[in-house]
């Protein structure tokens, strides 16, 4: 193979530093809080395996022939179903099933970014959604946040005007875990409105709201601007990849169209045991012992960053979801604290990774779902003792 | 949405016409040999949920969380063992398991395919190929076949300077059926050792030779230059969505990247499902049970096409796979024909969307593999007092 038989785009990818870094968190004697897994703890094995069973026992060949490319008829009107709230009202004809909401990103970056095309991402943004839209080669454009997230007023007309889209996870955000306050989910929709403005609206962990007071999505206040991503991933269980895309018919179409080619349709199987396991509201009880579950393993990381962080660090309380994110002193750079914290046995995601602009180094990213409490008081301790060991060696 | 914000890819994204038409042929009253859908006669129903049982008992966790992009480690080591032969030797890191062989199709545009890339392609071709490269917008350019399929002395250098890859399918191609004999595969191999061409070797079918007379891959004759994709879904189920793709560890590392952005990974509990029923050699038996009946029925539509084709038409006699390409005389346009065809409740797919050049517009496929050999009867008599009809009306 020669180089130059690659696209230009393989030869722009290269492994991520930090992914080669990380692959040592794999050993047993490493407290990782960079991994973005949810809780094994959490998955419904039981409903899964009857669930499987009765599939496999009331259409074996239907869940294992080919089927249709938008999806599982039932599944989508389930979807269809449930988000038809806060004023909304859905038919099948607006969701498309996708293999994970990675899937979703993909085609979405296939259908509306051109080489060079503007798109509008958070400051900091998640990064398999960059990772994703960059084989498209887009221009990316970072809007400021603050400690609530997007700023709608950045969003001026001259960085609105001509940009494909604008990628925002409104709820406990990866990396940062903030969730988007309602006045601004208005002026954002108004926004969309006003000028046409496209929205990814990316939510995996929107149902995982500790204290169940959901706010209402982008998508009720804009549905024909907004592409709403959903996924299975974090309130049913990952290895099922399993996700999708809600947005009006003739964007689905395109969608549609853009799946087919990338593998005809999201399996039979899959599709068939998650609508199994959900189908009677199984949901309704599993995902608020999932956010039981979240919310102590939060409050157990709150706990430990209160008593060992440096006066001078600062740190999102999230209400909900996965991750909490760290800012320390200026100057401190968290990719060079990951090198002498794996050394320790502790482990990490420095914040860097997560902008398309001019990065904030000294921002890292926790997660608290997969880590026992006591763990996590003792990785939080050797994170805090490593800081100000290299404050007080700065200071020297 | 407005026009302007898709991509241009996406505007050229039509709904197919054909796709259209033969979205009637899903009326029970419709004989369609326009399939390509293997026969659910096939699906080893029992061993599947005996394996999802044991998957979702013995290690669900595993089973329903995120995994590695590469893929299951033993299905990749089941894949490297055997596809070792002709002289071959392969490793795990020579494996990429993808969510389908269509994924695979997706992850090679990425990686190979520029705006105006040249990639040569078989004329006819498979279908489901083009429209997936086509999004990464390449120049296409046909190399002819004749009844043995791809001819190696039409790639002149002039061909194939600069061509990103060849793709092909050498085992009972679709749409044509027709295998590649031994000498034009010993030398395309030599041609690409010599010129450093890369071919893509797409091989759904390859284990279904009726008489189990199976010919080397190109990969085994030049493993350097080779991207062989494989394929579960002909062999144990479609509705699992698992294919695979064997190369050089350099361009695995290359399409892992792409996949990670494509779908994290492909679903655990299907990759696991899937080495549950593999392992223990459960396709030296399954595997001769499918030939054995796709050659009945590829006979059934043998002897059915003697009886009621007119003496100038001319159709391939497949040595496995699951079609026949039929070249009705000069003149009969399969398009028109597929109208009158469904009005009768019989419907085929016509040959001309196979090709990127000029299309031989008087050919079309027969899937035999899901129709009972009774219809298969009633089906091709049907199509050939048709033909009967238009020559006539013609001689007029």
């Amino acid at each position: 193979m020669h180089e130059w038989q690659y696209s230009e785009r393989a030869r722009k990818l290269t492994s991520s530093a930090i992914r080669e870094i990380l692959k040592v968190t794999e050993r047993p004697e490493v407290i990782s809080f960079a991994g973005g897994l949810p809780s094994p703890a959490t998955f419904p094995v039981t409903q899964m395996r009857a669930a499987a069973e009765r599939v496999l026992t009331d259409a074996p060949q239907a869940a294992l022939q080919y089927s249709a490319t938008e999806g599982f008829a039932p599944l989508r009107e389930w979807v269809a179903r449930r988000y038809s709230r806060d004023g909304l009202t859905l038919a099948p004809e607006n969701v498309l099933i996708t293999t994970g909401s990675q899937q979703g990103l993909d085609l979405i970056g296939k259908i509306f970014i051109d080489e060079g095309s503007r798109v509008l991402v958070e400051a900091p943004s998640y990064l398999g959604a960059l990772q994703s839209f960059s084989l498209f080669s887009p221009v990316y454009v970072p809007v400021p946040t603050d400690e609530h997230g997007l700023l709608p007023e950045a969003l001026t007309p001259d960085l609105v005007s001509g940009a494909r889209f604008l990628y925002a996870m409104p709820n406990f955000q990866n990396p940062t875990g903030r969730r988007l306050p309602m006045p601004r989910r208005e002026a954002l929709a108004a926004l969309a409105r006003r000028d046409g403005l496209v929205i990814i609206e990316d939510d995996p962990y929107g149902e995982l709201d500790y204290e169940g007071q959901r706010l209402p999505s982008l998508m009720s206040l804009a549905p024909e601007h907004v592409l709403y991503m959903g996924s299975f991933s974090k309130v049913l269980a990952p290895g099922l990849r399993l996700g999708f895309i809600i947005a009006p018919p003739a964007v689905i179409s395109k969608l549609v169209q853009a799946k087919q080619a990338a593998d005809l349709h999201t399996p039979s199987l899959t599709q068939r045991i998650a609508y199994e396991v959900v189908k009677d509201g199984f949901l309704d009880t599993h995902i608020p012992s999932i956010r039981t579950l979240y919310a102590a393993q939060a409050q157990a990381m709150l706990t430990a960053l209160a008593k060992h962080m440096p006066a001078d660090a600062t740190w999102t309380a999230p209400a909900g979801g996965m991750f909490i994110w760290l800012t320390l002193p200026a100057g401190i750079d968290t990719m060079q604290l990951l090198e002498k914290a794996i050394a320790q046995n502790v482990a990490f995601v420095p914040g860097a990774p997560f902008y398309v602009g001019t990065p904030q180094t000294n921002t890292l990213r926790l997660s608290f779902v997969t880590v026992p409490p006591e763990k996590i008081e003792a990785g939080v301790s050797r994170l805090g003792a490593l800081i100000a060991e290299t404050l007080t060696r700065r200071a020297a």
